[in-house]
């Protein structure tokens, strides 16, 4: 398994209309990319970090994921909306650890 | 519920013994302290960040996250451990967010 997630702020003020209606295309078109498993938006509401928001989803695999960032749906969100929305985002991918005994 | 996540890396060489020390003692000691549900060790392994592992961790509200900070098993955690093995970190935390229709 492979979470991929990216912080981000956008470019929108916070609680305008703009703001919501990136968050709900997200919500809407994210999820239905062929691989993508418990998508999810969260607030980013530490005090050590500038970035406002995440998307949050999980990949059973690299292949996925790699299929997934090369869909034309998620290329068209990137494209379409993300290029223009976002102001300052970084991505992070997890893998699950435990520590050996 | 808020989510507190920690991304970092260690002053140690990867896969080394003091590495695996680290992550162990994090992994006995910081699922114990009160009100820590669902910690998680994750390896970071996205090219966009140099961090290279996250803690995490749920708290279903932020008086538990701020009683969590100030627990003395916490406190000798970070000052006994995380000072001197962390070289650099940053922090996140999240709270679940949905789209208003």
């Amino acid at each position: 398994m492979i979470q991929h997630t990216v912080c981000f702020t956008l470019v929108h003020p916070a609680g305008s209309d703009a703001e919501t209606d990136f968050l709900r295309t997200a919500a809407a078109v994210l999820p239905g990319v062929p691989g993508v498993d418990a998508f999810r938006i969260a607030r980013q509401v530490g005090s050590q970090s500038e970035l406002q928001w995440q998307f949050s989803m999980d990949f059973p695999d690299r292949a996925t994921y790699a299929a997934y960032d090369a869909h034309p749906d998620h290329r068209r969100f990137v494209e379409s909306r993300w290029v223009s929305d976002v102001q300052a985002f970084t991505e992070f991918d997890f893998e699950p650890y435990t520590p050996r005994a």
